[in-house]
């Protein structure tokens, strides 16, 4: 029991949502554990939790004593450890790390809570900018997605002929978009995907509103 | 000759640097293709360059009819195909991973042209408030970098006892520190890496000055 991976993460972090949905998709047991962001100045500033993980953020993974930080870098190591489904297939795989990278370094870091905060407090930020910055990064970015998965003209999927890491950033990433009201007509392609994923169970069962810390799963509970 | 390697590069941009560190360290040919990102609205907008790729960004190289972009995936590719030196060793590949990733998605993008651009443009950014934003997210993200380097107490080496792709993140992230006056004392361990680092003909090669498309390159010339 020992080496039953522990996952922390937010609900409504996007980035421990592409874990969430690798974990589910692998069949990989997990222990759930939620960091919440904002409550008293952020869970993850707590000296506790900088101790696990001096960056201060969510996803962090445990196993086998390891402390696994960084998206990309832990989908990578669940990849090597249970490889199937491949979310890297060898063929495809300078691709789909392309375009996982256009949202991970492109588009998740200009909108993400530290850099909202900053906006707001430090920059004299007004809400009208914000909202145009955010829709600005997150279109920018969706554009260049949107391109290189019509680049697959004979698969629905982002790469390929199957879900691939890709479709485990572009999810939360629309996630993220909706909730920060941008327009995703200009993205036939990525709502193609997205219809596709939100019948499947990975993906359901890693959807923020399913998770254990979410305000709608604690509603549910009271 | 087709096969051989183009690199579409701009001298002073980080992720250009780190390409053209692994090309020297695995003695990979290529050909040097200049981008200008500032010239005339940056040439990295123009439509015959976007033909070639969509994200108008640099570095991107093409080997094999291949139009590859995002300097991670361009790394791993280079490493699989030209295994030695390794970049990302099996053992430490999601420790490695992690460390560039806090540069790839953590600094990088709040750092770049774009961003810079953006925030003094549409964003009615002055310099001051534009000088601490980019002050503040570069020692953020270095401050987790060297605690995590710094774990590797037994070697001079951000992770196990060789350079790996890490170094590859750090040098160029340090180049754009000391670009935006960053004051870098408070990373003993990364300066370390610097200076050994520094006198390796690789990184020699890949500096920024030494690209054809400098200003010191084109002084040199004229």
């Amino acid at each position: 029991m020992n080496n039953k991976i522990k996952l922390y993460s937010y609900y409504r972090s996007s980035c421990s949502y592409r874990i969430r949905i690798a974990l589910y998709l692998k069949k990989i047991p997990f222990e759930y554990i939620p960091v919440h962001l904002t409550k008293s100045g952020g869970e993850q500033n707590s000296e506790e939790y900088k101790k696990l993980n001096p960056e201060a953020q969510v996803p962090c993974l445990i196993h086998n004593n390891q402390v696994l930080t960084q998206s990309m870098a832990i989908l990578q190591y669940l990849d090597d450890i249970y490889p199937s489904p491949s979310l890297f297939p060898k063929d495809k795989k300078a691709q789909i790390i392309s375009l996982c990278e256009i949202i991970n370094s492109g588009i998740q870091p200009l909108q993400n809570l530290k850099v909202l905060k900053y906006l707001k407090t430090s920059y004299s930020g007004r809400q009208k900018e914000i909202t145009q910055w955010l829709s600005f990064w997150i279109q920018n970015g969706l554009s260049s997605v949107e391109k290189k998965a019509r680049e697959n003209k004979c698969s629905p999927f982002a790469i390929g002929n199957s879900i691939t890491a890709a479709e485990l950033f572009i999810i939360p990433q629309i996630y993220n978009a909706r909730r920060f009201n941008v327009n995703m007509n200009n993205f036939p392609k990525l709502l193609e995907i997205e219809e596709l994923c939100k019948h499947l169970h990975p993906f359901k069962k890693a959807h923020p509103d399913q998770q254990p810390d979410s305000p709608w799963q604690s509603r549910k509970n009271q």
